[in-house]
């Protein structure tokens, strides 16, 4: 299997390297998969609704080292969870709680753990990188993790209805699962109307349209152009639709 | 050998690491190399020609998982290309035919088979990805690959006189070949006289020459600074030159 | 062990993907890790000082291939460096001068080795790839590295008080070590006076401090905001402080 990245320390910048040191050290040639590095820094509901909806593009066993964490260095704790055959280390901040409410039987963990020498700003290199790796390795010292009753905060299993990720070709993803729309309905954000189309080949360049992406979202993409910047969209915009 | 990766997929976005999920699944312990996978998204030449002038700085046998597919979900085919010792995967738009009409002897392919719950629009991860992790293991199925005569688009083994890319210090690559080009020949790009020097040192701070860069291109710079921004050079720019 | 990436290639650019072949051509198997491939382009002492604090947090033993080298193809001198117990190959210019510097008995050595077919402008996939690779698998052949009495430029072993990085969350690294400064001291930047706190969720969101980051240097930042962005930092950016 693999250890799987999805935090916020910024895919060009010094913090990923040294995760991926601990990781080496701790889970010698163990794959290491950058999923996303540039997740929402700031919105941990919208954070949480992406990874729900990228995980199952993962192989069952995959563990998750989950990092956007605001309050790291506050009161929240560390937890582990495991959900559908999948494993997640990350802050108790709801990340992981989208994920974990969608599931049967998830399975919530404190890490009561504590290195020695534990920075106050770099959990993820310090504590969730040589737990992840543990898990990863199935060598979880007695004690490091402890039982919860559930993660103290959640943000449900229902989808959200407001844009939760851009990506770099400007197209817009919602936090809407595709079985939830009908095809013919009309999605409605920052007052433009939007119309289904199966892809991107069958509108002309230039026009927008909606369509369930590859990981069953809704998403919201102009054929050759960008969504995000013609219907001036950014993360946390509501989104609605008309049946 | 390893399995190389140029793509438009966005080097900060959330789509390499699900490509790579697929590889690790069906080629286990191979390397997974990152080329560019910011590459031009919307001109399939320049990104043919930046291509071209990649492959031979890797090892023979290397897979080339190549994407740059705005018409993906249309009607294009995906294809494969064995050509000088390499091998590729990508779609059937022109993006392989310029080092395909560079080679003796290639081999183009149609990749007949389709994997159930194929994507509308990644087909990087669903249909690429397995594929060039089975070509890489030699193991493609039988059927999977059917011989075609001849890849459907190309651009033909002829230089580009165009701007191809521009790196991130401002560097603007063009599509002709040193080789093409006398020492003493003055290149002409959006108006500016640009000469040869050897290297960024043989001329002043902030000045502007060209040199044949480590891929074998013409490539226009200026000696610690930014060549694109100075003579507002952009993808697509054309370029000339007189003896 | 490892080979650690520290340059200025540019983690978007189509740089580093021929500098990982070559090491997977010449160190099979070795894990590379990027550590920074946008580190400051032609400021090569803040480079050095980011440099420096860096290689603590990785094990003993690590290579580091590092390149921050405007004068490339000019008159500086390829050098290797061990120090630390940590191995090093670079420009020498100034790059290694503050680790080494600050180490115990360090050992330089010019590289005298040239291969062919060197390009003027890429020593790092040409020169210090094929080089670091040999160091990592102790197969460094009879001649290539000359002991050196000293490297040619330096720095010294002082702090620089200077903003030498900014992160993409736009916390404000300085050259100045956490022991140097007193919790009470006021930090001066850009005409700002910042006091200490221990971490980003002692202070109101939207408030500047300053704290020992996680790599022992002291930081500024605003919790839940942009600290260079608020006090307009840049790299180069003197700091001093007042007790």
């Amino acid at each position: 299997m693999a250890i799987v990245l999805f935090t916020d320390f910024g895919s060009r910048d010094l913090y990923l390297g040294q995760v991926k040191a601990v990781l080496a050290r701790d889970a010698p040639g163990v794959a290491v998969i950058d999923l996303l590095n540039d997740a929402p820094a700031f919105n941990v509901s919208a954070a949480a609704h992406l990874l729900a909806s990228l995980v199952p593009t993962f192989p069952q066993g995959s563990v998750f080292l989950s990092v956007v964490d605001p309050g790291v260095g506050g009161a929240r704790e560390p937890v582990a969870l495991r959900a559908q055959g999948y494993r997640f280390v990350g802050p108790d901040n709801g990340l992981l709680s989208v994920f974990a409410a969608r599931a049967a039987f998830p399975e919530a963990y404190r890490i009561a753990w504590k290195p020695e020498g534990l920075s106050s700003s770099f959990h993820g290199r310090d504590l969730f990188a040589p737990v992840a790796a543990r898990i990863e390795m199935d060598s979880v010292p007695q004690g490091w993790l402890v039982p919860l009753e559930r993660l103290s905060v959640g943000f449900g299993a229902g989808d959200l209805a407001e844009i939760i990720y851009v990506d770099h070709y400007g197209n817009a993803m919602t936090g809407l699962r595709a079985e939830a729309v009908r095809r013919d309905a009309v999605l409605i954000a920052n007052g433009s109307q939007i119309k289904h189309a199966p892809i991107f080949s069958a509108v002309p360049p230039g026009a927008v349209f909606w369509y369930p992406n590859s990981q069953g979202l809704i998403e919201i993409a102009v054929n050759q152009g960008n969504a995000a910047a013609d219907l001036q969209l950014e993360i946390g915009e509501p989104v609605r639709w008309v049946d």
